[in-house]
C-alpha cells in the first residue's frame, strides 16, 4: 500500500464534527467536507464517517484517491502517533482506538495521525510561519484548550507524546472548576466552556446582557460569534467575562515564555477567531506585566490567521512529512 | 589561549558564596574552595574573589593551573551563555557584565559560563543520571527557584537564553506575593524567602513554634536545616508551612509535566536538600492528583542526591563539554 499520488488530506477529527481538506503539492487548499461526528453512534461508526469524509472531500476536488500521497489526521485527546493509535480521547469517549490501522484499511492510503492541537500548531508553524522561527508555542482556546510546542523548528512530543497540554497548567489553584478540568486549570479560566459557564452563572445571579435578548433567557446555542456581536454592542457583562478569560491566558502566555523560551506565541482555536482581536491587548498586557525585564518581553504574541483551517493544515503537513 | 590539562574547575556563584570544585577527567571531585561572596565590594571585587576561588582550589588539589582544561561557572540571572555575559543577576546587583572575558583574563584558561540553575540542571543530568534519560526538567529550590531544561539530551537555551525560569510560573493568580516575586509565582510560595516569610508572620500573628525556642523571638539567623529540626521534633506550624510549600510545588511539577511531558522530574537545591524527604510524598501526591489518567503519571519525581555540589559539577561538564 502506497499513496502514489502528490497530493494531501488533512482532516480535524473533533467532538461535533470531522472537517477534511485536499491540498495541492503547494499546500493549496482545493476542498473541504464537513460531517457531523455523531460519536455516540459508536466508535466503528465515526471512522467511517472520517473515511467517507476524506473520500468526499476528494472528489470535492475533482480527484481520485490514487492521486492522493497520504492523509494526515488530528484528533481530540492523547495520541500515539508512532504507533498510530488515540490512547484516550474524553469528549468522544474513544479509549485506545487503532485509527490509523483502521482508516488505511478503509481508504488504501497512508494515515498518520497527531493530537488535534498539536497537528493545529504544525500547521501554523509551517503553513502561516513559514518555518521560520526556531520555536514557536501554539496555544489553541476552543471547547478546551490544548497547544504544541515547536522546538529546533521540531513539535516536541514528550514521552508518552504527553506535551503540550498547556490547557492543563493550573494558574489559579484557589480559581473556579469549570467542567472536567482541574481546579484553576488554564483551560477551567478560559475555555469556551468556561466563557459560556461564566456568562450562564452571572445570568442566573440576575447580572444584565443582551445575550438574553439576543437568544433567549437560557442561553441556549450560545456560541463564540455571539459573545463578539454583544461585545460589538457594549455589553458590560461580556466585555468583563472575556477580559477576565484573556487576563487567565495573558498569564499562561508568560508562564510558558518563562520555562520555554520561545521565539514566538502564536494563539487559536475558536475562541480566538472569533474574539482574538478584543482579547490580544489584554493578553499582550498580563503577560508582559509578569515577564522578567530584558529577556523574554520581546517575544512575539499573534493571533493565528488560520482559524478554523489549522488543523486540516497542520495534518495535511504530517502527511507529508512522514510519507516522505 | 588554551587549556592544556585535562582536570577541570567547576564554580556556582551565588548571592552569599562562591564554591569552586577541582574535578578529575573522570569527574571526580577532588577538592572544593568556599569564599563569601561579598557582592557589596563592587563587580571588579567580586570577579577578583571568583577568580582566587579557581587558583586556591586548584592548589589545594595539589594542581597547577596548567592541568587545567577549562573552567566552567554557574551564575544567577539571566546569563548570555555564548557571549558570556552575565545579562543582569538582582541577587548580587549585576547588569551586562562580560564575566567570561574578565576571568579568562585573570587565569589565562578558557571559561564557560552558564546560569546557574541550568549548570546544576546539566550536573544532575549527566553525572547523577549519567545521561541516560532523554528528557529532564530540573527544579531547585534556594533563596530563590530556577531550573533547567534537557530536552533530546541537550539543555534547552531558548530564545534570549531565557528558558527554564520555572520560578516565575504563575501558579496562583489569587496567591501571596513575597520578595521581588511575581504575585501567586511558584517562587512567591515556595522558595526559602516564601517559607520563612509565612513562618515570621505566623509567629507575629501569635503561632507557637519551637523554632522560637531554637533562635530566638525574631528568628534571626534561620536555615532551612533549623526547619528540618523542628519537623523531625514534631512542629506544627513548620509541619504546615513546609506541606503548603510541597504542595505548590506539586502543582509546579505537574504543570510542567503536562507541558514539556519529560522523562524524569528531579528536584534540587538548599530546600530540598533540607526537607526533600519530608516534601516529597507531598509534592509527588500532588503531582500525580493534577495529572492526566493514562499519559503522565508515570513520570518519576526524585530528590537530587547531589546537594550542594549539583552546580559545581555542572558547571564542569559545562566546562568538558564546550572546551572539546
Amino acid at each position: 500500500m502506497a499513496g502514489e499520488g502528490n497530493h494531501f488530506v488533512g482532516v480535524d477529527f473533533g467532538g461535533t464534527k470531522i472537517l477534511a481538506g485536499v491540498f495541492s503539492p503547494s499546500f493549496k487548499l482545493l476542498k473541504t467536507v464537513k460531517l457531523s461526528t455523531k460519536a455516540e453512534r459508536g466508535v466503528e461508526a465515526v471512522i467511517e464517517r472520517i473515511a467517507r469524509a476524506v473520500r468526499d472531500a476528494v472528489d470535492e476536488a475533482d480527484l481520485d484517491l490514487k492521486q492522493i500521497r497520504a492523509v494526515g489526521l488530528g484528533a481530540p485527546g492523547a495520541v500515539d502517533s508512532e504507533g498510530g493509535r488515540v490512547i484516550y480521547a474524553i469528549n468522544v469517549g474513544w479509549e485506545n482506538v487503532p485509527l490509523k490501522k483502521e482508516l488505511e484499511k478503509r481508504l488504501g492510503l497512508p494515515v498518520f495521525i497527531e493530537n488535534d492541537c498539536k497537528a493545529s500548531a504544525l500547521g501554523v508553524y509551517h503553513i502561516e510561519l513559514k518555518s521560520k522561527p526556531r520555536s514557536m508555542v501554539g496555544i489553541f482556546l476552543g471547547t478546551g484548550v490544548g497547544g504544541g510546542l515547536i522546538l529546533n523548528g521540531e513539535l516536541h512530543a514528550g514521552e508518552n507524546f504527553a506535551a503540550g497540554e498547556v490547557g492543563h497548567m493550573v494558574i489559579d489553584a484557589d480559581g473556579a472548576k469549570a467542567g472536567r478540568a482541574a481546579r484553576g486549570s488554564f483551560e477551567s479560566l478560559a475555555s469556551r466552556t468556561a466563557i459560556f459557564h461564566r456568562i450562564k452563572m452571572a445570568v442566573k445571579d440576575g447580572q444584565k446582557t443582551i445575550l438574553t435578548e439576543m437568544l433567549g433567557p437560557d442561553l441556549e446555542d450560545m456560541r463564540s460569534g455571539d459573545l463578539r456581536r454583544a461585545l460589538r454592542r457594549g455589553d458590560k457583562l461580556v466585555e468583563k467575562v472575556i477580559a477576565e478569560a484573556a487576563t487567565h491566558t495573558g498569564v499562561a502566555v508568560a508562564n510558558l515564555i518563562c520555562v520555554l523560551g520561545p521565539e514566538v506565541v502564536v494563539l487559536g482555536g475558536g475562541v480566538i477567531e472569533a474574539l482574538g482581536e478584543e482579547m490580544l491587548p489584554v493578553i499582550q498586557k498580563r503577560a508582559q506585566e509578569l515577564l522578567l525585564p530584558g529577556t523574554s518581553n520581546d517575544v512575539r504574541i499573534l493571533l493565528s490567521q488560520l482559524g478554523d483551517h489549522a488543523g486540516i493544515s497542520g495534518a495535511a503537513v504530517l502527511a507529508q512529512a512522514r510519507s516522505k
